[in-house]
This record gives structure tokens, C-alpha cells and sequence, in this order.
């Protein structure tokens, strides 16, 4: 039996939505799931028992930030991430190529692999498929991805066709580079802004049979519409016995729009990043709780709330908290944050396999967009 | 019957350390304690759940801070400092004093009060007794302090008496504004590095029958051997059946000797300040997480601890976090820190009631002494 599988439920017979559920060596996770994202070997400001509390399964955690610092050496050493950390639980790793490449003029690229310069101390690295595999393979993830190359949005149509068939090779060398058979291999399509490279990228990688396809290069400045569209080219070519992982999409429209596309797994900083900067996501929409109009409101965050955050605290005393740069509140609206998408992705499974989500998304977007702060 | 009370029960045979408890609106506390501080309305990195888990029943909240930002006025509309910050047990406020004066320059004393400039905004602001009492009645705490001048480390002994004095009328006024009856009024005790001074001061506080006693004035940078002599000069003055609190007062050792000494209550910043910088107190001494030596070394930061950092965590990945500037890591120390001053402070009254505490004083220190790491 394969360390990682997917295992389909149930259709919602309107979309493209499903329910499955995904079994690792760190637990079996319903589906579609929403991933927190732990780049450094921690969801910023969390112990893993509130993460887990929060109903999150399987978190994702970063190989460019974890080779970088610690060094992957020493998290194998310590016993691998799951243990490092203090997290039982799934892990998934990305590869790297996302922030290699988002690094720019600091990176050169050839069919080997990326030279590139740490944003830390500025010392130069050279990723290949090879190497990001073995530190994959140290940091010891249930779910690891080949190593891509995402192109910027917009680029050229030739480069992008040029770009997924260099992708698709290092696919092949990642397939060929991975030997843990606790781990499972996942690729990523790629294809840009254009369907029919959407779908040939697609097309190729599933010939390379992995047990699982991420969706990369979207949510990358493009507008909405325009990734759905993607999505709609990208997933019919994906066979349906595997999970499909969006990768880097998080806001609450987004997460619905890419279950109703078909998508199982989904990842994203947005939640706990702007928890940090006073962002809170609301059933109601977005509060942004520095502004002035919260100093004397003394109500709960959300009151259709029921997480640690809402349960306890008043509107003012964040906005106090926030104004007074204390690292309570960025505890506080990450647990909301998380709260709200985790939980809303529960609702979704449900309302799946009861055949209603057209109808929850519709009663959970037309709330949310009217939305409490527009700043 | 009082509001707040102090219950003596049991007096050292060796030492003038003792075991007491202290009763309050918002519930009753063994004596010796140490209280953490949660200057803006919250101890900082950490929920209020979480300090009263690791065993404090009462923190100190800051006049100062909470006036210029919420405003006290903001806290009494949200139904108290209690309510605001959602934490149900002992607050003690301290009288906003020594935060006015550590501002140095920018402030000028008359005999009417202290005026001062904002550190937030530069504004202007004046603190007499009256204001400092009607802001600590506004917060609500169990305890409050009488606004005191705290004259710096050194000053003359001319100085120091006539602030002494001045400290007296001002406690006298400071007992004239206070109304409420569900608060004690504690006056705090000055006369600077000078014994007689001490002496006069404490007799001059206890003429005007507080419900309870600070020892202001020391921890600003005296050689501590200097501050032991001036605590053994206050402490027979002040009467045996009210709570003594030494103010500021938070290094394991000079805890320890304070409870030799005869006090009942410490508060201070330093464990939770410097968790965030880092530095670990630990059975054996302090440990700095950031040293090199730890970057592979799997072992929990204290073997002799049970906190939930210590369960959970090795070195190597403490300095990880604490190396990428993670949030994580400022609340994993300040728990421990925290742990290991309440503890030590419980094992303190425990053997003050087996009557062994200058033997438990002895061990605690000498396996404290043999520091792991001296930077």
C-alpha cells in the first residue's frame, strides 16, 4: 500500500466538488482540507496543540526556509520536522521552486537546476531536482513536491510552454532522485495563464503516474476569474483516484471557487500573515481592528464566533493589544483566522456529502462579502 | 471586613521568612508570591489561561501604561481591567511613581504632583496622588499603590529625606481619594540607600495604618548585598499581621533572600523580559538560547523542569526559532521562566512550613550558582 492515498467519498452532483479522504503515516484527513502554513518549522505564534485544536491535520512547512536555516542536515538529525517541531501530525514540503524563483534577479536558471542567494546572509546555492528531493527527504514530510519552475505572471507564452517542459524533465529526475517510501512524491502542473498549456502540463505529468498533483504558478498577482479559468482547464485532466492541491490560495472566496473546481487540498500565509497585520477574516467579512471606530467596542470580534478569540475578548481590547504592538493579539486573530477557514472547509465537506454546496457557498460568500470594513 | 487582608500562618524559625495568605476580592493567595507583570493588560506573549496554569494567582498591571493607552477611563467603560483583559483573578496597579520618574528629563515634581511627557507622543500630562488614585480606582484592581516619589540610585541624603517626607503627605492624600471599598490602598515605603532613612519612612507609613506595605525604591541598580541592609532595615519596622511587598524584585536569588527577609510579595519584569531576549533560568543556572553550542544539541533546555517548553523542546530547535525571530519562541521561555519562579516560590513556602527553608534557600542557590552558560 503507497505511504500516501487518496480516497474519494462522494460527489456533489452540481460542481466539481468532492469529499475524499487522504491517508498518511501522520493520520488520515478529510477533504477538501485547508493546510496552515508553518514556513520556519512553526505556524507563527502557535504550539502545534493549538494548531491541532484548531482542527488542522496536515500543515505545510517550507524546504527553501528550512535548508536555509536550520539547515535540513540538522532537522534529519533531530530527528526529522515532525519530531524537530513537536508536530505528529501530516506535514507536506514544498519544494523550494516557489521561493526560489520569487526571489528574482538574485537567481539564474539553467536545465541543471538554480543558482540563487540567501536572503539571510546572501551566500550562494544551487537547487536541482536531486537536491531539493534529498532535502525533502531529510526534513522527512508524509507529502513532499517535485521541484518546478513557477513562472511569473504575465509571461510570454513561449517561455511558459518552454518552462513546463523543463518542469516535466525535472519531474522525472525529482521521481527519480526519491527513494523514502514513507513519503509521498507529488507533482506540480504549471502552464501559466494559458489553457491549453494548463492542460498539457497537466497531461504530461499524469503520464509520470504520481499519486497526487498540485495546481501551481496560480494565485500570483493574477485576477481571480482568470485563475478559476485556469483551474477549469487544469483539473478535468487530473485523474480523479488522486488529491489535488491548489497551492498558495487561502482567502475565503478562493477556497470555496477552488472546491467547486474540484480542488481537495489547499495551502496559503494569507490567514496567519494578516492576523499579524490586524486583519481579521469574519463571517461578515473583513475587520480591520486598528481603526478607530473599534476603541470603545466592547462586543466580540464576530459574534457568530465561537473560537477562543470571540469567546474571551472584546473589539477594544484587541484594538488596545494591536495598538500597543503586544504579541497576544497576533495569537489571538491567527486563532480566529485559522478558526474561520478551518472551520469553514468543515462546513463545506458536510455540505458536500449532504449534496447542498452550491447552496452553502452561495449563504457563506453573499455574507461574507458584506463586509464590516472596507479598508 | 476588608477587602484585602493578609492572613499570617506560619514564621520561620531561622529566617524572618514566612508563610501567609492573602485574601481579596478575586480570590486568595498563598504567601510568599511572585506576581508577573502585565503592563498594558497582558502578560506579555501570553493568555491570561496560561499564567493562571503556571500557578499565579495575582499579576501587576501598570497605571503609567494603561492611563496613556487605552485610557483608564476606556477600562472602566469595559467593566474593569478584570473584565477588559479576561483575567478573573488578583490585579494588583502600581501607582504609576516609578514610571513617571524613570522618565528622567522629562518630567517636573512639585509638591502638587509630577508633570510629564508621554513616551508614546510627547504629550503633556500631570500625576498628583488624587489622579494616580482615581486612574487605579477607574482600573479596579484588588491592590493599589500609593503614588510615591522614587528617588534615583545614587541621591543625596538630603534629597532622599525631604522626598521621603514629601512621599508621606502624598500617601496621606493618596488615603483621602480613595473611595472604593473593594480595593486596599498599600502605601510604599522609601528612604533610598540610607537605613535611618528606611526606618523613619517605615515609621511614618505605619502611623497612617495601611492595609499593607511596598518597599519602593530598591532594585534601580544598588549592588544587591546593599539592597538585603536596606530591606533588613525596613522590615521590623512594618507591622507583623500586613502583606510586605517588595517592589521590582525578580532574580531567583534575590527572591530567595527577600523571603529570608521577611517579605510576603515580588513583582518584576525580568523573567518574561528576558525570555524575550533569550536567556533561560534554568535549576542549573541561566542558559542563553541563542549560544552556538545549541545549535545541536536535542536535550530539553532544563532536564529538571516539567513545563510544557522543557516537555516539549529541545535546545536545538528553541534557538531555531529564537534565530529566525520567531513568536513561538518568546512564549515557550516565558513559560518556562515563569514556571520556574512559581515553582521555586511554592517550594519556598512549603519548606518555610516544614520550617527548612534556610536549607532549601542553600540548595536552591548552590545548584543555581553552577551557571551553564556566564554570557
Amino acid at each position: 500500500m503507497a505511504a500516501v492515498r487518496y480516497e474519494l467519498i462522494k460527489e456533489c452532483s452540481q460542481t466539481k466538488a468532492r469529499v475524499g479522504r487522504l491517508h498518511t503515516p501522520h493520520g488520515t484527513f478529510e477533504t477538501p482540507i485547508f493546510m496552515p502554513v508553518g514556513t520556519q518549522g512553526t505556524v507563527k505564534t502557535m504550539t502545534p496543540e493549538e494548531v491541532r485544536d484548531l482542527g488542522a491535520g496536515i500543515i505545510l512547512s517550507n524546504t527553501y526556509h528550512l535548508y536555509l536555516r536550520p539547515g535540513s542536515d540538522l532537522v534529519r538529525e533531530a530527528g526529522g520536522l515532525h519530531r524537530f517541531m513537536n508536530w505528529p501530525h501530516g506535514i507536506l514540503t514544498d519544494s523550494g521552486g516557489y521561493q526560489v524563483f520569487s526571489l528574482g534577479p538574485l537567481r539564474k536558471i539553467t536545465e541543471e537546476g538554480v543558482e540563487f542567494k540567501s536572503h539571510i546572509d546572501g551566500s550562494k546555492h544551487f537547487f536541482t531536482p536531486e537536491k531539493s528531493i534529498q532535502i525533502q527527504m531529510d526534513l522527512g514530510a508524509d507529502i513532499i513536491m517535485a521541484f518546478d519552475e513557477c513562472p511569473p505572471h504575465p509571461s510570454e507564452y513561449d517561455y511558459v510552454k518552454k518552462s513546463l517542459e523543463m518542469t516535466t524533465r525535472w519531474a522525472k529526475r525529482c521521481q527519480a532522485a526519491h527513494t523514502r517510501e514513507d513519503q509521498a512524491l507529488f507533482g506540480i502542473t504549471q502552464g501559466g495563464m494559458y489553457a491549453d498549456l494548463r492542460r498539457e502540463s497537466a497531461a504530461r505529468l499524469v503520464e509520470l503516474d504520481f499519486p497526487g498533483y498540485a495546481i501551481g504558478g496560480l494565485s500570483v498577482g493574477e485576477p481571480k476569474p482568470l485563475m478559476y479559468e485556469m483551474l477549469e482547464a487544469t483539473v478535468p485532466e487530473l485523474p480523479k483516484e488522486k488529491a489535488r492541491y491548489l497551492m498558495g490560495v487561502g482567502s475565503p472566496d478562493a477556497l470555496l471557487e477552488g472546491v467547486a473546481r474540484g480542488v481537495d487540498m489547499f495551502d496559503c500565509v494569507l490567514p496567519t500573515r494578516v492576523a499579524r497585520n490586524g486583519l481579521a477574516f469574519t463571517t461578515h467579512g473583513k475587520v480591520v481592528i486598528r481603526n478607530a471606530r473599534y476603541a470603545r467596542d466592547f462586543e466580540r470580534l464576530d459574534p457568530e464566533c465561537g473560537c477562543y478569540t470571540c469567546q474571551n475578548y472584546s473589539r477594544a481590547y484587541l484594538r488596545h493589544l494591536y495598538k500597543a504592538e503586544e504579541i497576544l493579539v497576533y495569537r489571538l486573530l491567527t486563532i480566529h483566522n485559522l478558526h474561520i477557514l478551518l472551520k469553514m472547509m468543515k462546513e463545506a465537506r458536510k455540505a458536500i456529502e449532504e449534496d447542498r454546496f452550491l447552496q452553502f457557498k452561495r449563504e457563506f460568500l453573499d455574507k461574507y462579502g458584506q463586509e464590516m470594513d472596507h479598508s
